[in-house]
């Protein structure tokens, strides 16, 4: 694992196989096999043997994976054996949605922060979160460490805020608004956008 | 286009490519290079031309995209020339957030219903939308010939719907929850999951 590189789609996959495994292990399982996560997952067990070998040797034929083990491992590989601290710009539907969300936990994410540069929002509270004005932002991320971030404003504001944020040190954006960012080699993002979902399906309708 | 298949991963790219098309009609742009196209989306210049290559020839060799045409192409290739109707299931942070996203607009869908299970929210409104008991969604989704639908329900409760989605005729599905959903071969599913991109982004950090 520690030369070469692994293709970004089997990367991609990896917290399919983490989400699945975790859900077991609360469903009390302890052992599982490529077959039966296949089946979970809609991928082939061929492909999820496959795609877990290029990391190490982590069941044994016949017996199959230890949940928890690889539940573990996943983890390990995913840098998600730690949590990451997370920032919010934007607290509208989006934003707020998110920081309202119980989903992260266990999943190595824990949002720390919320930006709006909203002067009636600056101030006010979601949740246990006070909302920080976006003029603070650069110095509040990087004082605090953070690396990831995620962006719910409006498409017109999320190229200046990406920049911002890659200032203060972010290197991994999850951005929310309908457009894509330009940003250096060294920051990775991911982009939620339901219409982009819904169209890649409306294809085959 | 009548018989070739599409690889999904290019079908995967040509709502992205739509986006920014219809983003730079909206600046007042005329015509665009597969090159600019590229910068805006951090893709190559000659995946977008070999990708738009398999649904005909949309650009001359100098002049470039013409892009309200391109836009109308992607239109009616991704089945977006037309408004599909979504029915919306659970009305919590993220079913709310979907009601009142106005990111819909010019990108084929138009939210029709809403649908929980909770008896302190059916009957009170979200917007314009009264949320409907989800005992009644099989026989409302029917009753209006409703294709396309949205799960933002707990993890818990989310293949149930999927099953009831299916016998209602739904044929594709946006799923908010965080698991695999089984359906049939015939119904496309889409997952959005935060701690799934981001997990993804955290391998690489």
């Amino acid at each position: 694992m520690e030369e070469k590189v692994i293709p970004d789609i089997v990367v991609g996959r990896l917290p399919l196989y983490l989400r699945a495994l975790q859900r077991m292990a609360e469903e009390g399982r302890q052992v599982t096999s490529s077959q039966e996560l296949g089946e979970r997952l809609g991928i082939s067990a061929a492909q999820i043997r496959k795609d877990l070998s290029q990391f190490g040797e982590f069941g044994k034929q016949g017996t199959g994976y230890n949940i928890e083990y690889l539940v573990e491992q996943l983890q390990q590989i995913l840098h998600v054996d730690r949590d990451w601290d997370l920032a919010v710009v934007g607290a509208g539907d989006i934003g707020s949605a998110v920081m309202r969300y119980k989903g992260f936990a266990d999943r190595g994410f824990c949002v720390k922060m919320i930006f709006d540069s909203d002067p009636d929002k600056v101030g006010t509270q979601i949740g246990n979160f006070i909302i920080q004005d976006t003029a603070l932002m650069e110095g509040a991320i990087k004082a605090a460490g953070i690396k990831v971030a995620m962006i719910a404003v409006p498409a017109s504001h999320a190229q200046d805020v990406a920049d911002k944020l890659v200032k203060a040190g972010i290197k991994a954006i999850l951005n929310y608004a309908p457009l894509s960012l330009n940003v250096p080699p060294d920051v990775r993002v991911q982009h939620i956008d339901p219409a982009i979902h819904l169209q890649r399906m409306t294809y085959y309708l």
